[in-house]
C-alpha cells in the first residue's frame, strides 16, 4: 500500500545514505560507500532519483582520468538500475579554502575559486541530466560581525549568483538554480538566514525567474518557525524549486533526523500542503541515519523516509474526504456573500462604502471558531482512530 | 555627551512609556498615562517623535465628538512640546472581533472590518502629519494550520496590502509603508514570520516602491536570527523605513527589554550598521520598562533606550577610527589585485578564463584570518578598557 | 473505547477551561464561569477531578461571609457531580504585590505577607480535601542580576519552603508539596527554572520526605527540553507527586496548548512512562484552550486533552504487545551474561578483575543497533497503520 | 593590568588551544600540536593549569611503552613551564564502541569497557596529580525514547557513578568528582539535561560528598537557561567543583565561543557571583578558537578568554565600590524591621501571629523598584562610561 512509485520523485542525495557517521564528537561508525554501490542501495529501497554534491563524486583532488571512469561507472549504475539524477550542488564547505566562506569570503582569490569550482560543478551535473542545481552557503557567514560587513557580503552573492545565471544562459543549459536558506551551523550565522530572506534577495537578482528556492525542514526548524508556512509562501510564489525533507526538533544543531521522526503532525501538514498544491519536483530526503545505525538499518532509515511520506499523503487524502472535517472547514470560511461589494480591486467608491460601513465589533468578537475541535479530530485521524 | 537630539530621531510608542504592567499572568501595577501625559514625559526625557496605534489615542468606542477633542488636545501637547509624531499604525489584535485575525481572518466580515478600521486609522496618522505607516499582523496567524490554508493567508494578506497601497495613492497621502514581522506570540505561528518573509511578500505587491519593513528587535531574536543581517537586507534593498529598537534573549516570549539590555555586543553592531550606512529613519523604541518599575523608574527606562544608543554610537565612532582594529580589517580584506580579471559582470571570456585557471587550493585553505584578535578588541573597545 | 473513568485520575485546574482568552495583546473573549459552572462543566466531559488557585475560588477582597458562601456552594456543586478537589496551590504572581516575586521579593513585607497568603490557601485546600499542594512561583525571578542576589534568592525560597512544611506538620495536615518550575515568563529569568533544579533543590530542605515535583510539560518544552527525561527522573527518585499535562512548542512564549496538540511523539513517551511505571497521582490537564474557542469548543478542548491520553495509552499497551518491537528491544539489550561478573556493587576483585580484561574495542565498535528500524515501527503504531 | 597570575587558576583543556577546527561540515584547518607544544603554549599566554582527557594525552591505541614515554614527556613539559594539572576526565564519546553511550549503553559489553577505561583513566589523572575529576556523558542519550527507558538509564548512570566513587576511595585517592550537563548534541537528548538534573542525581549517590558539579557555560545557554542561576544553586549547595567557560548564543548548536565573546552581561554577572562568593576552583576555560583562525589567532583567543575574565573581575569590583549602585541596593533591599517577628524559624506562635497580621496589600503592590536604573548603570558600568 505504501510503496513508492517513480512518479513519487523520492530522491536521496548520495552523502544521506552514504553517511558515515562522523559527528563533532564522534569518529565514523560505518565504511564509505562507493557512488555506485549507494545508487544500488537507492534502488533496492525504492528510490527514483540521487543527486550529489561535486565532491560526492569526484574527490576534489581527482585526476581527469579518475573523474571520467568515475563519472562512466556511475552512469552505468544508473542506467542499470533506472535511478535518475535530478538535482547536483557543489561543495563549497568542506575544504579548509572556505574555511571563511566561499562567494562571501573576505579573500578575493577564494571568491574566484568558488567560481570556478562552481562552474565546473555544474558542468558536471548537466552532465548527468540534472534540471535543478542547488546553492547551500554553510560557510557564507561569521562568528563576529566585526569581520564581514553583512552589506557586502549581500552584494558579493549577488555578483556570484548573477555570474552563475549568466553562465548557464550563455551556455544554454536547461537548468534552474535552487537556493537553501540556514540561519547558523557551522558558521556562527549564515547569511540569508531564513527561506523568506532567500526568496527576498532572489527579487534583487538579474535573472529572478530562473532562480527558486530549496527549503529545509530542518535548517526552518533551528530557528523555530513553521516550515509549511516558508513553503507555502514559496509555493504560491512559483518559487518551490526544490525541497529537502527531513526533521528537526526547534532549536537544536542540525540533526537531520529521519522525515517525521520528530514532529509527526507538521510533517503531515507539509505533505498536505505539497500535494493539495500539486507541487511537481522531487520529495528530496537530505536527512542521514543515527549514528547507530548499521547498513541496514541505514536502509530502515530509508525506507522509513518513504513510508512516512505515503502514509501522510494517504492521511491528507482523507482528512480531505473526511465528512466531518469537512463540514467543518465549511462552517468555518463560511461567507453569506454580504460582503461581496466590499471584495477584490480598490475603487475610490468601495473605499468609500468600505469606510462609511457600520460594522457591529462587539458581535464580530463573539463569534468563536471551532477550531479546538478541528484540531483534535486531525490528531485523532493521525492516530488512526477515526 | 549622550545627550538626545532631533537630528537623532529618537521616538517612543505612546504604547510604550505608556504601559500599565499588565501581563499574562499579572495585573496592571502602574496607572494608564493619558496621550499628554505621555507627550510631556517624553519630551522630558528628550525624544524627538511619539507614535501612536489607532486606539492608544482614540478608544475603539469613541464617539466622534470625543475623538475630536482627544486629537485636539493631543495636538496641543505636540505644540507645546515640539515632539512630532513620525509613524502611526493600527491596532487590529486587542479587539475580540480579531481573534482569529485581521485580514487573514476566516470571517470575511473581520476581513472587511479590519480594513475599514485601517482606512480611518490612516486619516488620523496623516492627519498628525506621519510620514510612514506601520502595519503588525500580530493575529495573522494560527494554533493549526488545519484551520487556515498557509497559501490562502498570504492571498488575503496581499489583497489587503494591495487594497491599502491603492487608497494612499488615491487620496494623494504621502505615506509609506512598513511591515513588521513578529515568528509568534500571540498566536501559535504568525504569517510572513521574519523580516526575510516580509520583503520577499513585499516584492509581490501591485505597488512594492512604497511598501519597506519595520524590523524588530525582540522579533527576530524570538526565532535566535542575528537581527543585524536581517536589518542589512532591507538596507541594501533600500528598504528600511522604519525600525523597532528594544533587546530580547532568543527563543523566549515577547521581552520587549530596554534597548542593549540583553546583548550589548548584538546592539552595538546594529547601531554601528545603521550609522555606517547613514539610515535616515525614527530610532523608535519599542519597549517597555520592567513590569516592577514605577514611573521614576520608566523614566530611567526611557532614558537609559537613549543613552545606550548614543553610547554605541559613539563606540561605532571610535571602532572606525581605531588604528589597530582598521589595520586588521584591512590585511583580512587585502587584495592585491591580482584577480582583477575575474570580477565583474559576466563574459563567457571570463568565464572561460577563470575556469582554466590553476587555483592553489591548499595555499588558500592554509591561510588563517585574524578573527579572535579582531572580536576581542572590539569586546575590550565595548568594555571601555581601549 | 475512549471513556474517561474515575481510576484515569483527569483532572483540570479552575483556570483551564474557565480561561477568559485574555493574553499580553488582547482584551477577554470569553465570559467568566463561576466555579460552580466549571464544575459542572468537568462533569460533563468526564473529569474526575478539579483543583484551584486560592483566588480563582475566593476572589482576593472577598470578606470572610462571602468565602464562605463560596466554598459552600462549590462544595454542594462537587457533591452533586462527585468531581474531587486533588490539588491546591496559591496564587503568588496575579496581584501587584508580587511584582517582584513573593518569597523572593526583595521586600520583606512581600515575604512575610506570601507566607500569610499561603497558609491561609492552605487551610482552604485542606479543607476541601486536598491531598498535594503546588507551588509555582511565577513571579520568582529577576529580569536583571543586578536587582537580586540569585544565592540570597534560593535561600529566601529555602526558608519559606522549611517554614510552610512546618507549618503543615505542625496542624497535622496530610498533605504533600508539588513544586513546579519554570524557565521564564513572566519573568526574564525564574529561578529554579526546570525540574532537575527543583529535585535538587527539595533535597536541601528541612523534610525532603514530605516535598516532591510538578514538571510540566510546557515549561519544560520552552527550554527545549526533553520532558520525559525529567519526569522519569523523578519518577525514579519517587518524587512525581503531580504532573501538568499540556503541550508546547520548544523556544516560545508559554503556549499551554491541549495535551498532544503539538507533539504526538513525544506525548506518547510521556504516556508510555507514566502507565509502565504505574504512576498513581492526578492526570492533570494544565492547558487552556485557543483564544479563537467558545464555550463549544472549550468542551472539545478538555474532552480532546481525555481522548489523546487515553488513545496514547491503548497505544503504549499495543507497543508492549507488538511481537515486532518486543523482538527488536529484546535484540538490542541482548546480555549473554558473559560479564556478569563485573556487575553489581564494587569489590577490589572486581575492579582489578576489570581493569585487566581485555576488551575488543574494533568490534564493539562495529556493532549498529535497529534504532531506525526501531522508531519507525514506533511511528507507524503511532499513525494506526500497523 | 589584566595579567593572569597562578593565583586566578586560569586553565584550558588539551583539546581546547588544540582543535584542529574540524566539524561536521569540514575537514581540519590546523595541524595538530603535540600536548609539550599545548603546554608552552598555555604558558606563553599566561595559564597556570592543563586539563585532559585521557585520549587527549595517549592515543586510544598507544603501547603501554608509548604510553609511558608520553607521559614522560608531559610530565617533564610541566616541569619546564610550572604548569599544573588540576583536572583530568575520561573520553567515552570518540571511539564508534561509545555510539550509543558508555555508561548508559544497551550493550553490557560497552558498560564494562566504560568503568574500565575510566578507571585506568582515574590513575592517569591521579598520576598528573589532578584533584577534580570531571564526566561529561556526550553519549548517555537517544535519538529515540523507543530505544531505551530513561529510567534504566538512571539506574545504570547511578551503578557506574557508585562503582567508580568507590573505586576512588579503595585505592585512597584524594579526588573528587564533578559531573557535566548537557541537553542534547551529539546525541538527540542526553540525559541529566542541565546542571540542576545533575544536582538532583547526586543527591541519589552512595557517596553524594565526593560529588559536585562542572557547569559549562554553552551547556545551559544550549537550552536559553540562566547560567549564573544554575552556578549560583551550585555553588550554595557546595557542590561547584569545577566550572567550563565559553560563550554561546541561546538555541544553537554546542558553539564553544571564547568567553564574553556572546554576551557580556551575562558572563559579568557569572564571574560576579564566583569572585563575591570566593569561588576557589580552576577558571577553566571550556572553548575553541573560530575555524578561520591560525595559529596565531589561537593564541589571541586563548589570551582573550583570559583578558576578558580578568576585565569582568575588575568590573565586579567597581560595581561593589559604585556608590550610586551601592545606594540604590541598599533602598531596594530596606528592611525597618517592623516584621522580624515574622522571620527565621518555624513556631506555633510566629505562624499564628503572621495569619492575623492584617497586610495593607495594595500600598504593597503600589512600591515599585529601581531595576531599570540599577540596570542601566550596570549596562554604563560594563561600557566603561562610568
Amino acid at each position: 500500500m505504501y510503496t513508492p512509485k517513480p512518479e513519487h520523485k523520492f530522491s536521496f542525495g548520495l552523502w544521506t545514505v552514504g553517511s558515515v557517521g562522523r559527528d563533532p564528537f564522534g569518529e565514523p561508525v560505518r565504511r564509505a560507500l562507493s557512488p555506485v554501490e549507494i545508487v544500488h542501495l537507492l534502488a533496492e529501497v525504492g528510490a527514483w532519483g540521487v543527486n550529489f554534491h561535486d565532491n560526492d563524486l569526484i574527490p576534489i583532488d581527482a585526476t581527469p582520468a579518475e573523474r571520467d571512469q568515475i563519472v562512466h561507472n556511475f552512469k552505468y549504475a544508473l542506467a542499470e538500475t533506472g535511478i535518475v539524477v535530478p538535482m547536483a550542488t557543489t561543495n563549497l564547505f568542506s575544504d579548509p579554502a572556505f574555511r571563511d566562506g566561499a562567494f562571501t569570503s573576505n579573500d578575493p582569490r577564494v571568491r574566484a575559486y568558488a567560481l570556478h569550482k562552481t562552474m565546473h560543478a555544474i558542468d558536471l551535473g548537466v552532465e548527468l541530466g540534472v534540471g535543478v542545481y542547488v546553492f547551500w552557503g554553510g560557510r557564507e557567514g561569521a562568528e563576529t560581525d566585526a569581520a564581514k560587513d553583512p552589506v557586502t557580503a549581500i552584494k558579493r552573492t549577488r555578483e556570484a549568483m548573477n555570474f552563475l545565471c549568466a553562465y548557464v544562459i550563455d551556455k544554454g543549459y536547461n537548468l534552474k538554480f535552487a537556493l537553501e536558506a540556514k540561519p547558523n551551523e557551522p558558521r556562527g550565522d549564515i547569511y540569508n538566514a531564513t527561506t523568506g530572506n532567500m526568496l527576498a534577495f532572489i527579487a534583487t537578482l538579474d535573472h529572478p525567474e530562473m532562480v527558486g528556492v530549496n527549503p529545509e525542514v530542518a535548517h526552518e526548524h533551528m530557528a523555530g518557525l513553521n516550515f509549511t508556512h516558508a513553503v507555502a509562501q514559496a509555493l504560491e510564489a512559483g518559487k518551490l524549486f526544490h525541497i529537502d525533507l527531513n526533521d528537526q526538533a526547534f532549536g537544536r544543531y542540525d540533526q537531520d533526523f529521519r522525515f517525521g521522526a520528530h514532529n509527526i503532525k507538521s510533517a503531515f501538514f507539509l505533505v498536505k500542503l505539497l500535494e493539495d498544491y500539486g507541487y511537481g519536483g522531487s520529495r528530496h530526503f537530505d536527512a542521514h541515519a543515527y549514528r547507530t545505525a548499521d547498513l541496514d538499518d541505514v536502509k530502515a532509515f530509508a525506507t522509513g523516509c518513504i513510508r512516512t511520506y505515503l502514509i501522510l499523503k494517504d492521511k491528507a487524502a482523507q482528512f480531505n474526504a473526511d465528512p466531518e472535517i469537512q463540514a467543518l472547514l465549511a462552517e468555518i470560511t463560511a461567507d453569506d456573500g454580504s460582503l461581496d461589494g466590499f471584495k477584490g480591486a480598490y475603487s475610490p467608491q468601495k473605499a468609500a462604502a468600505l469606510k462609511g460601513h457600520t460594522f457591529d465589533r462587539v458581535a464580530l468578537g463573539q463569534r468563536g471558531q471551532p477550531y479546538e475541535r478541528l484540531d483534535q479530530l486531525t490528531v485523532e485521524l493521525l492516530l488512526g482512530v477515526r
